[in-house]
């Protein structure tokens, strides 16, 4: 199954997505709302307005998620071509929901910033509470799986020793464009990144060091999972500030970021202020 | 003024504390939602139940802050005698609400943690909405101070170049007893930590590198800081990890941290699943 949230005449709404129709599960603002409130298997049989469905169209499948962890160096070969020991733990990471934008919206590169960098990313969304869980209590809670542009500003990111500030910035994230169930996903599925068509990324999800259900189970002896918590898995090599000389997202760019089995996630970058 | 949150008769209320005396501002759960409402002219003057006020009865002082943003290496003297040098900005680490605990409840030592650690700091909580505030702005957006033991698990804080899973641990970190306007903090106030009555932290909050309306100003160019959400300004030197040989909290201490013109923030340390 794929949920999505969506703007319809200008309200709100979950909606199951079935081939190119978006069929609207009234009572449920957001996918989000599905999952706090334990309504999977109704959101699966619902029946409202069936519209076109346009992923542009698209809020972050989760508006505002409590928790965003995301986690840093977790793709296997990047860690290997970098020259790095493979970690004995995950790195962890904040943001924030006002850093989340819809796959319509257009990444803004904010005056502050010159470096403003690409990282497409395996995102999991919690769908039960859970604390302290073993792997298998962690696979049970993954409601399902989407995509995230972890939008980092790098020279911002690497002003002290804690990259928080360069990685939530306000309506800089990408988050969508839908949440399909684990059972759509393959292990051998494929993540890309482009810039305009072209291919800056590439990876199987397998190659994750620490997998999704890996990650709830640590991150849950930390603390408490909620119901549409955001754990951001980690990017592959080919980021744009690692590459030499360094790449930044530029005014007027596209960049997608597509995994098999989920869709793809497209956003055209705009200086601050451009309308659009 | 002082605000506390409080829990009487079984109900959560905000309340206005008149020296020994609470007084119920009825509507209001907590001074979250006092702040978010902007009612704290409101909150001067509401007149409800008067109680007998007990720090040790109080919540955290906004219960559950949308943002909780902690600041690391910021007092100048402690920098010093680290022989280190002053940093050009703020470094910046998360926490979640989840973490909060109030001034009479226990610090749980869990069991996946052997180096629990202190950290006296003066806490502001946000009063109104901004975003790329200029530092005189950023002061009208304080709406007064509180005291947070930022508790940090050191073992899991360095298990990897981010400090976030050492430090939002599931229900460890003190918060409150009360808010105070900015009128009742003078820069000269001290702030104190002991152990077991025996000084282990003391700074004058004057010493802070990175003021209070510069964190606002700072962080708010990054994201849109709202009513309720913490920026707690960093600890002075004397944490236990710092010792040699290095000190960490035990079974049965009481941790205090004391800031002149607030109060105290007092609690026991027990081991997870001890009835108290």
């Amino acid at each position: 199954m794929k949920l999505a949230t969506l703007v319809v005449n200008g309200a709100m709404s979950a909606a199951r997505i079935e081939g190119d129709q978006a069929v609207l599960i009234y009572g449920f603002p957001d996918v989000g709302a599905v999952l706090r409130q334990n309504a999977l298997e109704h959101a699966a049989r619902a029946e409202g307005l069936r519209v076109a469905f346009d992923p542009l169209e698209t809020l972050p499948v989760v508006v505002r998620p409590e928790k965003i962890l995301c986690v840093g160096m977790n793709y296997r070969q990047h860690i290997q071509e970098m020259g790095r020991e493979m970690p004995s733990y995950p790195t962890l990471f904040p943001k924030w929901s006002q850093a989340l934008i819809g796959a319509g919206d257009p990444i803004m590169l904010p005056p502050e910033s010159v470096q403003v960098d690409w990282e497409g990313e395996l995102a999991l969304v919690v769908g039960h509470r859970v604390r302290r869980a073993s792997v298998d209590q962690a696979w049970g809670a993954i409601a399902g799986f989407t995509i995230m542009n972890d939008i980092s500003m790098r020279d911002w990111q690497y002003r002290t020793p804690q990259w928080l500030q360069g990685k939530s910035w306000e309506h800089s994230t990408p988050l969508g464009p839908v949440l399909v169930t684990p059972d759509e996903l393959s292990d051998a599925a494929r993540l890309t990144t482009a810039i305009n068509g072209q291919v800056v990324q590439s990876a199987q999800v397998s190659d994750l060091l620490f997998g999704p259900a890996e990650l709830v189970a640590y991150i849950s002896t930390i603390m408490t999972l909620e119901p549409g918590d955001v754990i951001a898995t980690g990017t592959p090599g080919g980021v744009g500030h690692a590459r030499r000389p360094p790449v930044y997202l530029q005014h007027g760019e596209r960049v997608t970021v597509q995994i098999e089995g989920i869709g793809e996630l497209s956003n055209l970058v705009l200086r601050d202020g451009t309308e659009y």
